[in-house]
């Protein structure tokens, strides 16, 4: 299936893997590249060493196309943005901010630049600034979340920009990739899915509650800090909600009792005091597979939906 | 394009309107049958006398299947649910809760019921409870709303049941309904696309809040009193998510705020003390056309795309 994303990143499906971060290291982007997707390492909060040893980790285990996120609030952003330069990674996406002022040595070092927006404005914004193409992520994914629905989303950045469109938010099967094309979108990236990828290194119990999870499992919380975070509903999440509700509780103790949440989910599977990031179509990921068998399994059902749906005409 | 909504409900094409309270009048319904789709009244609080005068109007201006949406919390329900039976309108859908001790008496008089849900768990209980199909519609929608989006929630409705599903929310154009058949439902329910139908009495005020809308015009409020509602960000809006936040403003006081929002809207076009209940693909909305022009638009759009996506195979 060759859409203008695969020309693009010369890859060989139309699929991305999110760039969670904690989770999304070289073992399980290297994997998804292999299948013919673009596996992507989360650069996080981590400095210029940590991440430029995921590359060199990515790179020995393949030699296909790979990117890496770009967290812009990241302390230790100007860094990484260098080194990703000087590494030439072949692409890489943004989360949290507009990257503009480091789009210049990205394209100068030949890579592709993929934002993550919400809303049109930072589309255009992105557009403007030289990206490449932007991944239009709706409110159902998991994670820090914007406001529009991806349903509602992608037609709009599709109509605001020029640049090719990636969908992502509430995609998990073919079925996911099929609308989103048809949305007008040019490819997805998916990555609640890829959680329960065998190559993906989160605990047990992380791949237990995503496994487990229905179509009402998950919760935004964070709304009062104005990052909202969707996750699985735990007994943390609803001691987080409570004391978010709860006006005697301060902004600061808020904050507080967010850090390392999602790290306690990620390595220790803390039941009690992690914070299980997923998306709404957890209810839909039932069982672990390789992350090409995840890859072949949406690029496959998308070519069955595109098939059935060429006979209504 | 014929799909299982159009051979259930004998239409020509799988676009329902939304019967939105106050505004989904006789009028609308019957100018959306007569375009091929599927027009349906909004009984909303009114009486049963009420009701049948729209139905009577309806039954003037088309012969062509239409609906009459029940609100299953009206003070009027029963004697509505009776008369609708006496009626044999052919559609009813129904909002607001499970419509499962009405549906005896709408089988039995020939009439096909459409439950509107926003769960799964609602969704197999509409199907135990007789329903014909099922209106998935997500939170991207106008009006009152649930948790999920439409890209998580109809692929996930679409697993739970055996009966058609139609998908509601974010959908307005030949895109959204390609996507919704895409996602495995069998056709769309549209609301905002259709107040700005030529044949919608809406205020021009509201008509026009509509066609200026952008991509993040619309808010969610209600949240509170457990009836979450997405509208245009207005001064409206604004005060009554203030006072929502304030734990000084009484619940009884809030719901005082709202009591006559949407009326004000629809008929006096009030801009200051209206609620304009709008989905978020109103940033799409940019033009008044006949409901005719609008169904042909959209199923033309989704022709189009669908032929488009045959070429990727």
């Amino acid at each position: 299936m060759q859409t203008k994303l695969t020309q693009l990143l010369r890859i060989e499906h139309p699929v991305l893997q999110g760039g969670m971060a904690w989770i999304a290291d070289a073992a399980l982007a290297a994997a998804v590249s292999e299948a013919g997707g673009l596996g992507i390492i989360s650069a996080m909060n981590a400095g210029a060493d940590w991440v430029r040893g995921e590359i060199v980790k990515c790179r020995a285990l393949t030699d296909k196309p790979f990117g890496v996120n770009v967290m812009l609030m990241s302390p230790h952003v100007e860094e990484v943005a260098a080194m990703l330069a000087e590494e030439k990674v072949p692409v890489v996406t943004t989360g949290a901010g507009s990257p503009g002022r480091y789009i210049k040595i990205w394209k100068e070092a030949g890579i592709k630049v993929l934002p993550v927006v919400a809303s049109t404005a930072f589309a255009k914004l992105a557009e403007r600034a030289g990206a490449d193409a932007v991944i239009a992520e709706g409110c159902e994914s998991g994670g820090h979340i914007g406001e529009l629905t991806t349903m509602a989303l992608v037609p709009q950045v599709v109509d605001a920009v020029n640049i090719p469109v990636v969908a992502a938010g509430g995609i998990a099967d073919g079925r996911g990739l099929a609308a989103a094309l048809a949305l007008g979108a040019c490819g997805v990236q998916m990555g609640t899915r890829f959680l329960v990828a065998k190559e993906c290194r989160v605990s047990s119990e992380y791949k237990k509650k995503v496994l487990e999870a229905k179509d009402i499992s998950t919760i935004v919380t964070g709304r009062r800090l104005g990052h909202p975070v969707r996750a699985i509903k735990t007994a943390y999440t609803a001691r987080y909600a409570k004391a978010e509700a709860d006006e005697n509780f301060s902004a600061e103790a808020l904050e507080e009792l967010g850090v390392g949440s999602l790290r306690r989910a990620v390595e220790a599977g803390d039941a009690e005091e992690g914070c299980f990031l997923a998306g709404q179509i957890a209810g839909m990921v039932s069982r672990e597979e390789t992350a090409a068998e995840i890859v072949q399994d949406v690029v496959r059902g998308a070519e069955e939906v595109l098939e059935k749906l060429g006979k209504l005409r």
